[in-house]
């Protein structure tokens, strides 16, 4: 029996570029909360989420009811966290709420549990997954809109990228250094057609690349209908052109452009309205947000079931995360699309390097026990002094644009 | 590493009672097939599935590429087993008509490997599956309609039972032995009236069971909505009155009793359409047919994610399947009825006795490695020599029936 002992949580502040997007813009710093999980047999395992205080209490509250629990009992584990959690919504990925906050606070418990096991019997979590269907996975150049610099700061590598000769040149760096085969642009900064434009300008720059635009929801069903008309045959999917899951349902009958989703399907509660109404066709799992592995597993059967295609999303993570969704993804037969990843807009992180690189655009799934990703305690140190030292208690992208342009206001289904 | 280095195919047969259905009567023999999966660390992985031929041929064809799988590859598991098969349905639990054979070929090897993951591992099977959530699994007791022998043998223990009076005896006598709860009666085999008073006599006799009738879609639409009705506030769900998804959406239109099912949906393609015609409120889950444990608890994943009740069905078994049952619905949270066993009705098994045991009409979790049965060498030879000598090659209760009643044609959407 492998028992829980204590849990440690750490909350971590990374430095994040000014990267654009539909309520704003991303703050020098992005939160998150680096868990892990001791044993008695002096195991620990990773987890990695949010950081936002109400999340980051909730956390803890689970935290006190963790010792003695088998880390083989997962069900136990969701039991428990169900059982601590008061009722009150939760923020996600800084724009997504969810009614109930279980699944959020669960997922870097379930993902630490799991790299206990696969410790504790010598298999990757990959193994402990069902297997990998491939060696490495690939994932997407995920590219913004954005700023030269965050105000009075200096020059990031990127440089700026407000226009489509910004997002090609954006794309060429990117590709260069980590070989991407597919192009997801962030859109719903600018006005659509200027969207348009750029990806017009990747699919002649990249002919050869797999291309996405996500618009987060700024579009009304019209303007939808009009860019997937536009796009139709450039785009493999269009994400969340607006918003709400009857919205995506009326853009889908208009066009036969596959409608993907991180924002009208964020919860199991909502797969049912959604294949209902016939919504989306692709499906973006989560593993921080769908309760971890297991039921990022479960997602993925129902979507292979009920005939809707599956992806993966991102918010701004570091290595433990990047090794979670890589070891899911690898289990995942019908995972058909290149996954998202903030990963390169990163330069610190909490794990030793050597495991996790990008090789022609995937990344090799870490063949050591669990999740094959080492804990570097003086970065995570550094990581936590910077969280202390920075302010930021939660992610708010609108209030940081506001600072510096008063009268921005989010633009959701804005055009 | 622990790898598959052969696979012993052994088909038994077994002594079984005259049990009347809605397509005929149960030969002197039920026929089971017994998988050993050996590893070259020295492990046997245990499954238990149908026999009839077509299957075994199957069941052969997939052995023969399975030396070298790593035993924790299920996903691998998958892709062999579909790659060997071949086209063409197959037949399960003798009413049931599969399109696609491949989960009912993966089931007993899926059952084998999690065996063999346990016993390397040190951990029972429940403990694979995401942990007990209860430490004993209750069963229902299984009424059936019946003779008082096969045609020329000798009386069994039970006696006739073809009237309410029969079924009264037989649930009392059961229910002693057992200790069930719950009580469910096999229909189909009578007028719907004398089926009906027979439910009435249980509720009189045992007024704090849980009732359940199956008549396997022996009546028309309209027969099934006036049985509901008479039937409502008695039982926990009606079973496959009617057949067809679009059958049993009339019925659920027309009464609130919960319509459960393990007719017209039995495979994951059926789950899409069921949900779409809000026709059944309760699937039967069976891991022999859905592809194993796993995929069976997709299944029930699916099940609470589309707001449907799970419960699980039974065809005539031993106990290597009564294990895995019992393993898999102690780590499902949302299996909230009694499961179906044929178990009482037979009277020779294949594994050592003293692990499953029936207490309160629950049966306790085995805490071995693995499933936490053993094979009983010299019972497995004695049913396969039972196997050769009997001459059945797959189950045929109507060819049975006719034998005795030349004119008998199956009672499927009769009255
Ligand atoms: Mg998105
Ligand atoms: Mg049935």
């Amino acid at each position: 029996m492998t028992r829980i002992s204590r849990v440690e949580l750490t909350p971590v502040a990374f430095a994040d570029p000014p990267l654009l997007n539909v309520v704003g813009v991303h703050e020098p710093y992005a939160l998150r909360t680096i868990v892990q999980v001791h044993t008695d047999d002096g195991l620990v395992g990773l987890g990695e989420t949010y950081a936002a205080d109400d999340h980051l209490e909730r956390l803890k509250a689970v935290a006190g009811v963790l010792p003695e629990l088998d880390a083989f009992d997962l069900n136990e584990l969701r039991r428990r966290v169900r059982d601590v959690l008061t009722a009150g919504g939760t923020k996600v990925g800084g724009m997504l709420n969810l009614q109930d906050p279980a699944d959020v606070v669960l997922s870097p418990y379930e993902v630490a549990l799991l790299d206990i096991q696969g410790k504790a019997l010598g298999r990757p979590v990959v193994d402990l997954l069902g297997g990998a269907v491939r060696e490495s996975v690939p994932f997407s150049a995920y590219l913004f809109y954005k700023w030269a610099a965050h105000p009075g700061a200096e020059l990031d590598e990127w440089g700026e990228a407000v226009d489509p000769g910004g997002i090609v040149l954006q794309a060429r760096k990117m590709i260069r250094e980590y070989g991407f085969t597919a192009i997801k642009l962030k859109g719903g900064v600018f006005a659509p057609d200027r969207e348009v434009e750029a990806i017009l300008a990747l699919a002649d720059a990249f002919p050869e690349h797999k291309l996405r635009i996500d618009p987060n929801g700024a579009w009304t069903v019209d303007t939808s209908v009009k860019v997937a008309r536009e796009l139709d045959g450039v785009i493999e999917y269009l994400e969340d052109p607006t918003p709400t899951i009857d919205g995506m349902a009326e853009v889908a009958r208009r066009t036969d452009v596959p409608l993907a989703t991180n924002m009208c399907v964020i919860a199991f509660d909502h797969l049912k309205p959604a294949v209902l109404a016939d919504a989306v066709q692709v499906v973006l799992s989560d593993h921080h947000y769908w309760g971890g592995l297991r039921r990022s597993q479960l997602l993925a059967g129902i979507c292979d079931t009920f005939g809707m295609g599956l992806s993966m999303h991102s918010n701004s993570h570091l290595g433990i995360s990047l090794a979670a969704m890589t070891h899911l993804a690898a289990a995942t037969p019908n995972l058909m699309y290149a996954c998202d990843t903030h990963y390169p807009w990163k330069t610190e992180d909490v794990i030793k390097p050597g495991v996790l690189a990008f090789r022609s655009g995937s990344v090799p799934v870490p063949d050591g026990p669990g999740l094959g990703v080492e804990l570097d305690a003086d970065a995570l140190g550094e990581l936590h002094e910077q969280y202390l030292a920075c302010g930021l208690r939660k992610r708010d992208d609108t209030a940081y644009m506001r600072s510096v342009d008063p009268g921005f206001t989010p633009n959701t289904a804005r055009w």
